[in-house]
């Protein structure tokens, strides 16, 4: 039996469908929506369509963009010769925020895993590989510090380095501010084996 | 300065509209849906536009409804002598849900609140006191137990007892299954004074 009527309990399940988003929040969420003025419920539907409608992948980098050559690929104030390889577009964006890195990027959009059966050829690796054929002095691994990422790490190196372009992966180690104490122990061991000269 | 392309920022700016839902998850989510199939985002964008659309308030008891009358209301199963006075539409699922309630219900949309400037004639109370016209044998005040809960039925308590209609209002006590220790002193208080022969 059905306590709403079957509008709300449609937006309920789709709503529901979202990550992250159970039963209740959904419930809480529709409700929202029905009290919203109507024009600010028009925008929110308007942005989840024209969103899915216009953005594309970069035909350079991959990443998720307006226009078919993306923003930081078209700049010639970056660096095309070192390219960053990230596992998705929200990696490109942490690194932007940064403000420091100057380089131009590629967007893998996953990492190999073979539990989940995406090898090699169901990321954007492929790509990554004609581009490499442009004078690029250095690739820049920055997947993810999982089992999974650092599969794919290990892969593109083995890849990349036969092409005698210098690769490189992002230091791991203890978090900037973090309290050693709830720091695990394979990030401790990653950061000894990684110590630096002072 | 933007790191994403311009209709993923719109996205994610609209999500993170919504009560729960921070710039971090809103991140998440617009990612998740630019990767949905297109369908299942029409789906989706199509449930927020026609729940807006087409849901509006009963007549009688000012749930949130897809016709003029609401099921409840329309239904002659039901015991239209008795009505319990809820703040909103979730709370009434709330009650349908133990399928043990008969009665038929009115919804205030809110709660009097002096601090947020709500008073009485800001939710639905007026047209509480319309139906009680009618041959109304029982209001049941099942308003939540908080502050303005409280102030709200003692409000409505005033009202409807002069009319000569029974006034009965939800017990507090211990939620069943819940481990004392953990119970509020408050609460325990209530459950005290409200306790029962056995």
């Amino acid at each position: 039996m059905d306590y709403y009527s079957s509008h709300i309990s449609k937006l309920i399940e789709e709503l529901s469908r979202l990550p992250g988003i159970g039963p209740k929040s959904a419930g809480r969420l529709a409700f929202h929506i029905l009290n919203m003025p109507k024009e600010q419920v028009a925008e929110l539907a308007n942005a989840i369509t024209s969103a899915k409608e216009n953005v594309k992948y970069c035909k350079e980098c991959f990443t998720l963009t307006d226009d078919e050559i993306c923003p930081i690929c078209k700049s010639d104030r970056r660096d095309h010769k070192t390219i960053m390889v990230v596992e998705n577009t929200r990696d490109l964006a942490a690194y932007e925020k940064t403000g420091q890195y100057h380089g131009v990027y590629h967007v893998l959009h996953g990492a190999i895993s073979p539990m989940q059966g995406i090898g090699p050829n169901d990321i954007k690796l492929k790509e990554l590989i004609m581009r490499l054929k442009d004078n690029v002095e250095e690739v820049i691994i920055s997947t993810n510090s999982t089992l999974e990422g650092e599969t794919t790490a290990a892969y593109i190196s083995k890849l990349v380095k036969p092409m005698g372009i210098k690769v490189t992966k992002i230091a791991s180690g203890v978090p900037v501010g973090g309290d050693l104490e709830y720091v695990d122990s394979v990030t401790l061991l990653k950061a000894l084996q990684g110590r630096v000269d002072m």
